[in-house]
């Protein structure tokens, strides 16, 4: 360890380290080094490794042997390039020690800026600065600063003494404190020190360095830090490195400035040098806000429309430096900049270069415009846009400038944006849209049921204060892909009365509210959203060639499109949605659930019939009911899919879902039955469940109840032989649900392939298809070797395989789960990434055991997590064949599938599968037709 | 194929076959080829093999080429050896082909007697029988069994000839008919064979012959036998033989006889020659009870009391080579058999000797009584009884002689039996039972509570029309091991009315019914009860040396004990319980569930009032109350298992079911609790889950509500502290339960651990203790390395694990899991008998992962099949160290491990542990204390 290199000097063109050095130097080190390599001005300085951060860590806070000779070799060199001498009392040179790990973990660790002033050196800067004040301005902010940082004594007890001086000396600003009230602070300051440590001030200037190294490493370990580290899973082994560098300053008068900038602007992406600064300032007077920052040039002055004078004005010749530097610095990172400077009596000097953040719409022009400048290649340019970002350019979204006025947050059942008037009937929905198409409403419920369709159908979004993620409300509104915030606990719906209780809030039927469906909040009153233009376009309200954005999109994904192996399917199953997903770039479904058709209000009725019949003929009546009805939903669907396989799943809901439950409704079915409410009752009690996610559903249902399974399978096949006998191909892939041994499966796949048979005969359409199964049950995964044998196909279901591998229930999750996630027992909500560890190991042995025995085996995923990217990835380096997603979740899995395979394989793309390539390139084509 | 000699000769002291090719020559066939070497007299005869059984079904029902040689080969040698020949007018042989599979199918396939008659060897066997009666009426019986078995002629059409004829002869019975009636039967019979087949009945004897054998093989595969190979778990492919043989006459006259016997008495055990016998009578006769059997010797007469002549007196030279004969198969096959045999003219034949089936009792005096005649080892003796019953010794039975009147059949909750009359509340059970101690009532509810306890207590049997298997009636009863039968659909209460209604019968208050918790029956009137003198003898109510059955059971479980590796401990919660399990042979508590304690009235109060309390504080002024109570449990526990180690589980089930849910309950506690009933019901409504079985439950309580755990530990730890002051041994071991993540089991470690140590610190005794986790959510199976890493210790915790591991309720699986059963989707219930290949997958990785992190890890089971024998073996065969179970099945895991042991060792025992054999040693020597 002894014999590492513990400190890398960086200045005059010169460093030790360089940018590739991030992992020991940190990102704030390797990227000083970098600049002063390339011939950047940075103010000279030294990086100590992370290495020495964890060695000090592990020895108890002692600082490795050979560290103090390497420290004073590279102090040796500062003082050369810069002039000036540390500690030294005529010309003293004035250090900073600041942190900087791997990646940036900003405001969570230690800064000491000014290190080296103490009463003698003061006197040598104040001559040196020819700025008296300011000089004791440094000495007294870096008397705070240390005695904070490094001492430990809170803050405000500085900040007390500092008022009073100011009410004493009658001034109002710090800035109006003179040199001498400035003098005074600093001997308070240190009285206060020294009362409350125990100890003098330190005043040697090697004894203030070695305190601010120490206090930045230790800052590593501080709570704050940890709790940082845990959320965005930072390893806590990785350390922070500490830079010592030359203080230079922005406040020494009008000749001199400091500013941030970014190489193109962050929130379009446009190619243009986009900044701010302050003259006579410090960084943290732009950050503070106290003073409003000027535009750093002529353009940005326009835009702003101000009179604020710009750099570019105010100091050419810096500016100009600024512009080479900084196309310097993107031309060389190959990336869009965010970079820090300070001007110091008219000299520049460059502080930080660092990758900008930017939003989505920048990050795909930024990207887009790079490849065409021969910056990056495609492929560089498909990892420069995140998928997640993508996720904000699909839905509509609130005004992110609006104000919001939440009261309560609820479950984020159904992303979106949504405001409009408070409803609390289906009915009262439906009339009032029906009386002003463009009338917006929110409906709200305590819980809804498959009554309310006509009224979710209409609403903006739906509210409601009972149910999970996976009550009616939340898995219906996601079908919609309308918003939905569910078991919003906080607010107490009473419908009679017409109001909600919310906060100490009364919110009468016709107030306004919005629904962020992406954060489960509740807000008061109408909240402005904006529409998605890439949408817009997908649906052809807009046309593409009046938006850029959408055709830079259109390049990205195009890319990512040729690089990923994964296929993307949606879950969908109407033909509107089916048609959305296909012109999101869908190339199949990858779960139609046959149960939300019989949602709809007038086919509830005959599945209630169905369920309500005690005896088979009776359930045979009502199921011959909706055989047409399903058979024509299926018809839809696969013409809107023309070419593209279609993977259809059987019943899987607990039959009493479809039943209603309050007495209300009861007694209405009652009336349209024409039956007792008291035969009702006694079917809703019959078919009560304890634990209805572990009861009878799925192929149990399908088992017991052969006849559903051959009306479904009937409807499927039926609807298949009509659209393929008028010339469209049809690809239909019938999926068991909730299997857990091979027995089931069999059983189900003689029913299916026994009405299919049938009906290819009789229909004499020679239609081709496939049996498979869910994944979604433990014990499927254990033994898929056996489930294999009778499976076409596999799908992992891994909402409910996260479920049962958890034993963890969506809809009950929510008093502790979040609990869980924010103590950090769980890394993340597993319901919404895949849990790598647990379920994901199911879904290994799973596609394992299944290919042993068919190696051939085609297997996709269509839980919820099939549209995220993390899982996305998980299920790349598994082997699935596709993933499977909501329909504007389709580009995000697209670019994260491309991810993924750049990721796995570098220059490579995936093994790939001669077969399966073409068929795949076709099945696009048509897509997109 | 064709090479291997498909048929076995046997006859006249010589046999191709012997007793060990059971798998070849079925059953029957290898013991009469084995008697036949013996040189016992056997009817000649040859077994045609499993292998041309099984090339016949495969082959379209042909017989493989070469097969009617070999079969010619064996007649010839069975006419030189019985004299006759097949076929022959003068002097015919007639024979029978009966099947015969590796395991006895009573009565499942087919039997074809009296094969080569036809209208001119009838004339020659009523001439050799000399007696032209019978001669036809074996003429008459074969047309019709082989019309109805061969070629598949109704059976009632010839009965109702037989009866029409029985009408004109005015005869009543069978045996009245005269030989010309019986002619005239022949001809009627084949006629209705001939038009119903449309062909012909055949008359040559080689056609008849194979036509019998054909129909014997495909009587393997009619629906009846397959689907009694599925429920006894016998397979497909092992095929049956067909036996064909020499008929022998015991209908011949009064020198003729037929008859059954066993070589010890069967249902006591006794060693004496038991049996009955007809004389001019067929085997069927015998079963049929037309007539009253004759007791086979004097013995068996002076035992009845009858005056009916035994075989002992009518034929004594028949009777004392038949005593020769059973002592020498007895001796052979160093097992108790049951024979059958038939007496033509004076000569003895044996027809059958196999493994005779015995009662319980019967099985262990058997057992000992050989190992004391040195027939048997101890190893084998121990093998000789059957885990599953001795069940029926250790609950109280009802009398099997005892007519029952079942009426309806709910869950078979908890076994036992319980006969009382019918009460429906709690307080009416307590206030009749203290007015009358010996007065018997069974508790009817709809569901109960926790406010049923006290009467539940006191009630003989539980019977609810809801709930399941783990319902609280459920759970509290099997904890008090008191019979309950649950969830019993058919049953309509109405508590009110103070009536039943079930099956259009009203059982009103006060009526007697009876419960069977072993079968889910539920019966009217007062069906008597026997107590089972085991239990009486280990509960110190009636003294061993009044009890040879309890001397001769202990003699087989000590046995038992020295050949096990497994451990055994108990699960249980009281005192009493755990005096009871120990007396029983207990090692230690494998599951105390702390739960169990708060359901008792006084406590539910506190329990209820920590939950309802909505802070921390509020929650912990409630604990405190509950802390005494708990300390108190547990010192009482710890006394009685003295040195014995002590499984104890943190609290478990969702808080709700502490609450009450009837509006009368509510209200009821309001009024105890002085708040309003409105926010009992709020806090009802708030812990309402939709799945609780998945819900915030286990460790998720305990991580949520840190303060539950603390007080848990902490009563545990005074309680151990306290108890072994006193001069006891005290080993607690802490047991998390529902951990899904390794961090879980960390956090709680901690909570526990540190509250240990306070108290240890505190009170200044060393109390040794482990803190480990139940292995019952896939997760923690699948990261079991992981977890180890937290555990002192494993316990399996089946019941859930079955749940999750096949997303399946145990409460909600009623009405399809009987369904899967019966289909055979499921071999068994998986709830009874552990799922090896998916739950048990589950085990197999989680002690693999497990071991490879801590290899002396110690790992049982505490789920309920801790006490099911082929689980128990399965426990073993994964290397566990313990199972443990209810009381009542102690005896039945140390029986079932020690057989998994010596199946699996053969000759040795286990692998032996040294430390741990001793420690067990030693607990075993206290635990008899």
């Amino acid at each position: 360890m002894n014999k590492k290199k513990m400190a890398y000097y960086f200045g005059g063109g010169k460093a030790e380290g360089r940018s590739n050095m991030r992992n020991l130097l940190g990102g704030k080190g390797s990227n000083l080094a970098e600049m002063s390599r390339l011939g950047i001005p940075v103010p000279a300085g030294f990086t100590i490794t992370t290495d020495v951060c964890n060695e000090f860590a592990a020895s108890g806070e002692r600082f490795p042997a050979g560290l103090k000779a390497e420290v004073k070799a590279a102090i040796a060199r500062v003082e050369k390039t810069m002039g000036g001498r540390f500690g030294d009392k005529k010309n003293p040179l004035l250090l900073s020690v600041r942190s900087g790990a791997r990646l940036s973990m900003p405001g969570m660790m230690d800064t000491v800026l000014n290190i080296g002033l103490n009463d003698s050196t003061v006197a040598g800067l104040a001559r040196a600065m020819d700025n008296p004040r300011t000089a004791y301005d440094s000495y007294r902010r870096f008397v705070q600063m240390y005695g904070n940082v490094v001492l430990g004594v809170p803050s405000e007890l500085f900040e007390n003494i500092l008022e009073k001086r100011k009410r004493k000396g009658h001034v109002l600003r710090d800035s109006d404190l003179s040199a001498d009230h400035l003098k005074q602070l600093v001997a308070e300051f240190k009285a206060l020190v020294a009362k409350k440590t125990g100890s003098k001030f330190p005043d040697r200037p090697m004894d203030q360095l070695y305190g601010a190294i120490g206090a930045v490493f230790l800052s590593w370990n501080v709570k704050r830090a940890i709790d940082y580290r845990r959320l965005n899973k930072i390893p806590g082994h990785w350390g922070t490195a500490a830079n010592v560098q030359a203080m230079v300053f922005g406040n020494l008068g009008m000749t001199s400035a400091t500013g941030v900038a970014f190489t193109r602007d962050p929130a379009t992406g446009a190619k243009r040098f986009y900044g701010e600064y302050l003259t006579n300032a410090q960084g943290e007077d732009v950050v503070a806000g106290i003073r409003t920052p000027h535009p750093i040039n002529l353009a940005g002055k326009a835009e702003l429309g101000t009179d604020l004078v710009s750099l570019e004005e105010e100091m050419p010749k810096v500016y100009k430096e600024l512009e080479k530097i900084y196309k310097k610095l993107e031309k060389h990172y190959r990336e869009m900049q965010d970079i820090e400077f300070t001007v110091q009596a008219g000299k520049l000097w460059m502080l930080q270069t660092r990758t900008g953040k930017r939003t989505a719409i920048s990050a795909i022009k930024i990207a887009v415009d790079m490849v065409a400048e021969g910056l990056i290649t495609r492929k560089e340019a498909v990892m420069r846009v995140d998928p997640d970002q993508l996720d904000h350019l699909l839905h509509p979204m609130f005004d992110p400038t609006a104000k919001r006025r939440v009261v309560a947050k609820g479950l984020n059942a159904s992303p979106g944006a949504a405001t409009g008037r408070v409803v609390f009937t289906a009915d009262s929905a439906e009339s009032i849209v029906v009386a002003d198409p463009k009338a917006r409403v929110i409906l709200v419920r305590r819980e809804t049921s498959p009554d309310d369709i006509h009224g979710m159908a209409v609403a903006q979004g739906i509210l409601t204060s009972r149910g999970g993620m996976t009550s009616h409300a939340a898995v219906v509104a996601r079908g919609m892909g309308k918003c939905c915030v569910a078991g919003c606990g906080d607010v107490s719906v009473n419908v009679k009365k017409g109001v909600i209780k919310v906060q100490g809030h009364t919110i009468k039927r016709g107030d306004w509210i919005s629904l962020d469906g992406g954060t489960g909040e509740v807000m008061l009153g109408e909240v402005p959203t904006i529409e998605s233009e890439i949408t817009r376009v997908v649906t052809g309200e807009l046309d593409k060639s009046e938006s850029l954005l959408y055709r830079e999109y259109e390049k990205i994904m195009k890319w990512a499109d040729s690089f990923r192996r994964l296929e993307v399917r949606t879950n969908a199953e109407t033909p509107e949605d089916s048609r959305r997903a296909v012109q999101f770039g869908a190339e199949g479904i990858g779960l139609a659930r046959t149960e939300h058709m019989f949602f709809d209000a007038e086919r509830v009725d005959a599945m209630r019939e169905m369920i309500l019949a005690d005896n088979k003929a009776g359930r045979k009546k009502a199921l011959k009911k909706l055989l047409p009805m399903q058979r024509k939903d299926f018809e839809g669907i696969f013409k809107v899919m023309a070419g593209l396989p279609v993977t259809i799943r059987t019943l899987d809901p607990p039959l009493h879902e479809f039943l209603p439950h309050t007495p209300a409704e009861i007694k209405s079915l009652a009336r349209k039955m024409n039956v007792k409410p008291e035969a009702i009752q006694e079917a809703v009690d019959r078919l009560h469940e304890f634990n209805p996610m572990l009861g009878h559903r799925g192929c149990r249902l399908g088992i017991v109840y052969e006849e559903i399974t051959e009306m479904q399978a009937r409807a499927i096949m039926e609807a298949a032989c009509k659209v393929q006998k008028s010339g469209i191909k049809v690809i239909p892939e019938i999926m068991i649900p909730l299997v857990s041994t091979k027995r089931e499966l069999e059983l189900q796949r003689e029913v299916v392939q026994r009405v299919a048979e049938e009906v290819i005969a009789a229909k004499k359409v020679n239609v081709k298809y496939t049996i498979g199964t869910m994944i979604e049950i433990p014990r499927a995964a254990l033994t898929a070797d056996k489930v294999a044998e009778s499976a076409d196909f596999f799908s992992f279901g891994t909402n409910d395989l996260t479920q049962t591998a958890f034993g963890l229930s969506r809809d009950d999750a929510g008093r502790f789960l979040p609990y869980y996630v924010d103590h950090g027992i769980l890394k993340d909500d597993p319901f919404q990434v895949v849990d790598r560890e647990g379920v994901g190991e199911l879904m290994r042995i799973g596609v394992e055991k299944g290919r042993s025995v068919k190696p051939n085996l085609k297997v996709g995923i269509c839980g919820e997590h099939g549209g995220e990217p993390n899982s996305v990835a998980f299920c790349h380096s598994l082997g699935l064949d596709y993933v499977s997603c909501s329909p504007y979740r389709v580009p995000i899995a697209r670019l994260a599938a491309a991810h993924a395979a750049i990721e796995q394989n570098g220059n490579t793309v995936g093994k790939p599968k001669a077969r399966k390539k073409t068929a795949k390139k076709k099945s696009r084509k048509k897509a997109r037709k």
